[in-house]
């Protein structure tokens, strides 16, 4: 499934060891060290002091510098001129690019106008007036030439319907399911009518989705001044948050699946089956997103009823409901869905011992503009972990699991990249596949943190403790990441990113790793830049250095534990926060908790926190006295790759079979956020009460049979080691 | 000390009863008749009934044609207008209205000027361009003639020092002691810059008073959108909000007393001895109140370090707290202080059968411009419930006790009328005066509220229990009121009215009565306007009506009770409340509280709790059982009249003598809040364990005594009651 672009030559060369960064720190962390046995432990201190050692922010900067030269939508001829760059850069670190070929139905922007016909009374237009018309780009920014940029475009939603309508207005706040339902229960109607929402508590697709299904003629999606403007800090470019011209751009594609919508299940092949475009749902209203100088003269202009106080955003007027009769905005988009060439650019750091088994690290390349933080703030630190570990190997240290560099196309428009990776590979990577590290948009300022699959929480909090923070001396990420917690706080992982496919898809331990905390915005705008990110993140590429040496870290660790240094005991622990959090969901919709039913999944994570604790123990013990033979660590090594697929069941979810994972799913009305245990929440969220102890049953049958299978393999190792 | 202006005639006329706007609902309030012995009852049930049969929401539409005529501040022609038609409005209802003439050093403003005189980089005027000047009066608005009336004039704080500057700006958020000082910590010194500072979060004075501590050269005042314009609502005239040329008049003065600045404790007559006008601490800076379009201008130009997050307002830009060098602000005050003359307008119904005890109710009558809300909003109420009182009389119904109505003049500039008026007649009102009762701005819309000293309450939440609601058929004032709780809830009186110089000056049982509710702000504006009134708050004047039934039902009750109806029982509760109160504040400021001294203070209140209880029961009983006889009623109303003298002492609080009550007085680092139990909380503030240890000891002392005494005299009656 993996095709080289044609004309692309490929060659292995030596990466040179660039100058080393200085030593910041020794790797410190016997606890992450638990998982080797004793004489391949020293050899694992060794490797990480030496990965330590080197670091170049000179190298990210050049990285970063390739990375961001032209704005590179998938599909354009900027975005094939970056696959490659990506692959030469591989190249250049002595590791071999492999490209996997993608057609995928892609829209491009062709035109967009909005424009005010008619205004109300004395302080707008009179009829016959000529329509206001308001701009859809952001202005060109003094000091920043890369705002100037002959190929950046007006603002888009990437699968917005084409239309041509002039309707009155209704203000829907942030266009969530709540907020529709709050809109019909005051009696108003979208019905016909341009909705105007501003971005914020979903992800955009839903609002085009929702306001789609209640009738509207067309939606304009702004950025408020509340969030993100001038009410977050100072705007660009005296600060780093969206000026009044900014513009959010991206998908509005809410599917029951992820990735290229013709081909759910299956990869985009050049002659890949797909579905009728028609067919899938996708949206037909004209949907424009805009910047909050556009929204105020359309807002600014309402005269209906008031909106509730709590939908207020901070432009400087009092906000309406509804715009009235005199008050026609003119809403046009032309795009054209097309299928599109792109493709997936890895390279694979072969493992010594286990070459199969594969820690998958990757990132999305494609990007609406020049992509400098969203995506290639992740980009960068991809590649420096990249040459990290190809000169600790050039070094002569070893790597028994392999490492995959993964860049992916086209995740802006909907995951698509990563997703058909997972389809076209679903095989090896659920046999092979240890896990998934995401690092989108990964150094973003210096405050670390991740969102993560129970069993890599462990890992990923251990490495924090060995890594020096960025911007402060002799301290360890770990420590401002604690906070005074005595263990670090981790995220829900859920949808957003490239980890879904893994994840939600397969089933793979996934996780995202990455800094933020710079005070700005420029996400999906033209100011998405190298001017932005150098004044507002930084020009020291501190952070990048910093989470590049944690993810090198963690990488060689998951390849050379001796025992895979998944902590079993997190998945009890995560389930049961995850089950009390059910039921408070449940106490919140006035849904009758199923005590019995729940009572028996409790009882069952129960016995997995036995079971697991016991598992981990004797392992742990056996490889701290040298006991643990070849066969015993291979038998416990493959009960953890398989542990995190007790979860997985082939039917899927309810209404959404593509989604495999029982554990997380992205939230189905919002989609930027994590449904846990979402088999159990679609129950609750249906007030389906009897489906709900169905659930609680099955998810207790599942969390036992895996008790027992840790269980099994731990009785057969220990008898083993008694007999050795 | 009651003089008469001259050239003023009085005459006697008969108030002829106007048509009734029909009856909304009968007295039933039985648990409010339980003060009055057997042969009485009846009378005062159907008083009240007649009282709530007549009413005329025309009369009180002509009252406010007649009192919002022309913009009247203390001491101008307007002025000395309004007092002849209040006098005369006394005269038309058949009462003889008496003037207290007054001679107060009160300011008029002669000029202001506020210019930008040089803004920052390129987004300003550049070094030689003219200075920016800012305009600091209310534009006129279509559709409101008021605001073109052409007495208006610019917007001034009343006192303000007169200067001409010219400085660098810096943010002070609401100037506040705690915004003060926090400048302080992140380093910025206001010392001879101007201070620019919203409206809210204390009275304006202390924000002069602050800056000026602080060595500013100036200070700017504004209203923000945020609390009372577009983030408000909708402003005028589209709503009844603040709009961008708003402007919020007021006085600056914070003397350690109420009244004229120059006869503290005593009155301000003609030949009265005064203090040198530079010796009271009136502020030396000018400071300006200014609309937001005009603070716009200038903190959109501030280009220093930001604002700390909370202290945003609503302006359309990130706030910051420095201007810079290159932003520099000229400001010019011009105000002429003397003395000049203006008047309290009384008149007395006297009472049959006890002339010399009043009940005091009043309202002040000066404004800032038209004072539709401010104050005239309560002074219609004080016209029509006098009406109705007389009219009742007129009908013959008696009133055994006299009842004071009272025109305050020049509360605006610090209280002035009202205390000079407690200060003239001290001897006979500590003596007579059974409460004094205050409806500043009483009309505002039709949600009850008060604020009151813990004898009145009761009296007053049984009032509501008979008079209707405005606006709600079959529905008493009560019920919406008590918003579910089985006990109305009342605030905490402080300062900011006319009832300071009763309550903590005298110890006079006090209490603010009013409804609100209505969207808008126009408050010590140019818009404060029939016009804005009418809009906004309504056209029907049914809240005024409401109002003054409870004022003319409480006020017979309190001139008619066989008993007084003074709960005493509700002293220890609010003792308690407060005594609980001080103790968290003690917490918050991490003073360690004297457990065996509040031990002391808190058991007095336990045994005035039983004390109280057990004179309140034995009266009750009295008086249903007909058994009270005239020494004894005479005996415990006596009692229960001096009961709350029991908190005052001569010697006044700490730093401020001239507050005498030791129950409550106002905040004096706010002013518009209470402080509680003053002295306690004077000792937790300055952080003085011992003081407020020997403070508590006194309190303690103070409330035995107060037992000791309602015991003596309940047992007194009861021996009595025995041998009859």
């Amino acid at each position: 499934m993996i095709r080289r672009f044609p004309g692309m030559k490929w060659c292995f060369c030596v990466f040179l060891l660039a100058a080393s960064c200085g030593v910041h720190g020794q790797a410190q962390g016997h606890e992450g060290h638990r998982w080797w046995n004793a004489s391949l432990r020293q050899k694992q201190v060794k490797l990480e002091a030496d990965l330590l050692r080197a670091s170049s922010s000179e190298k990210i900067r050049e990285d970063h510098d390739l990375f961001c030269d032209e704005p590179h939508v998938a599909g354009t001829p900027g975005d094939h001129r970056i696959i490659k760059e990506l692959a030469s850069s591989f190249e250049e670190m002595g590791l071999e690019p492999e490209l996997q070929e993608l057609h995928l139905y892609l829209p491009l922007p062709v035109e967009a106008h909005l424009s005010i016909v008619r205004g109300p009374g004395e302080s707008g237009p009179h009829p016959g007036d000529p329509p206001v018309e308001l701009v859809l780009q952001e202005a060109a920014v003094k000091g920043d030439p890369y705002s100037r940029h002959p190929d950046l475009t007006f603002g888009w939603n990437a699968y917005s319907g084409n239309g041509d309508v002039t309707a009155e207005v209704v203000y829907a706040n942030r266009g969530t399911k709540e907020d529709f339902s709050r809109l019909a229960s005051l009696g108003i109607s979208v019905k016909g009518r341009i909705v105007i929402a501003r971005y914020g508590g979903n992800y955009r697709g839903y609002k085009a989705k929702f306001a789609e299904e209640a009738g509207a003629a067309g939606l304009i999606i702004y950025t408020d001044p509340k969030g993100s403007g001038y009410r977050a800090g100072l705007t660009y470019p005296e600060g780093g948050y969206a000026n009044d011209t900014y513009i959010q751009r991206g998908s509005i594609k809410t599917l029951p699946y992820q990735g290229d919508p013709l081909t759910p299940f299956e990869p985009s092949t050049e002659n890949a089956k797909r579905l009728d475009p028609d067919s899938t749902g996708l949206p037909t209203i004209p949907v424009q997103p805009i910047g909050y100088r556009a929204a105020g003269e359309i807002i600014s202009r309402m005269r209906g009823k008031l909106a509730p106080r709590d939908w207020h955003g901070a432009l400087p007027f009092t906000y309406h409901l509804t715009g009235g009769p005199e008050l026609r905005v003119r809403l046009k988009v032309v795009q054209e869905r097309k299928i599109r060439r792109t493709a997936n650019v890895l390279a694979t750091m072969r493992g010594s011992k286990y070459p199969d088994q594969k820690v998958i690290i990757g990132c999305h390349f494609d990007a609406w503009t020049f992509g400098a933080g969203d995506p290639n703030a992740g980009t960068i630190v991809l590649y420096e972990a990249a040459r990290l570990l190809m000169a600790a190997r050039k070094q002569g240290h070893v790597f028994e699991r392999s490492i995959v560099f993964a860049n992916w196309a086209a995740e802006e428009q909907g995951i698509i990249g990563s997703t058909e990776y997972c389809e076209a590979n679903r095989d090896d990577l659920v046999a092979n596949a240890l896990c998934y590290l995401n690092l989108d948009m990964a150094a973003m300022g210096t405050n670390f943190g991740s969102s993560s699959s129970p069993l890599l929480k462990s890992v990923i909090a251990d490495t924090t403790g060995v890594v020096p923070q960025a911007g402060k001396l002799g301290v360890m990420v770990q420590e401002p990441w604690l906070r005074g917690q005595s263990t670090p706080r981790f995220g829900n992982l859920g949808g957003g990113s490239d980890h879904v496919g893994f994840y939600c898809h397969l089933g793979i331990p996934s996780a995202s790793m990455g800094a933020g905390g710079s005070a700005g915005v420029s996400y999906h705008s033209n100011y998405e830049n190298l001017a932005w990110y150098r004044k507002i993140v930084g020009d020291d590429y501190e952070p990048a250095v910093m989470v590049s040496r944690l993810v090198a870290v963690a990488g060689s660790r998951l390849s050379n534990a001796t025992l895979l240094p998944f902590d079993p005991t997190q998945v009890p622990r995560d389930l049961s926060t995850h089950l009390s959090a059910l039921q408070n969901r449940a106490d919140g919709v006035g849904l009758a908790w199923p005590e019995k039913e729940a009572g028996v999944f409790s009882d069952a994570i129960v016995a997995l926190q036995e079971a697991s604790q016991k598992f981990l123990e004797s392992g742990l013990q056996a490889l701290q006295l040298d006991q643990l033979d070849a066969e015993s660590t291979a038998l416990m090594n493959d009960a953890l790759m398989k542990l995190p697929r007790a979860f997985c069941l082939d039917e899927g979810l309810p209404e959404r079979p593509w989604y495999r994972s029982f554990f997380a799913s992205s939230d189905p009305d919002s989609g930027y956020s994590a449904w846990m245990l979402p088999a159990l929440r679609y129950q609750v969220e249906k007030g389906n009460r009897a489906g709900l102890a169905r659930e609680l049953l099955r998810h207790g049958a599942m969390v036992s049979r895996l008790s027992e299978s840790l269980t099994r393999v731990q009785a057969a190792t220990a008898q083993k080691m008694s007999k050795n």
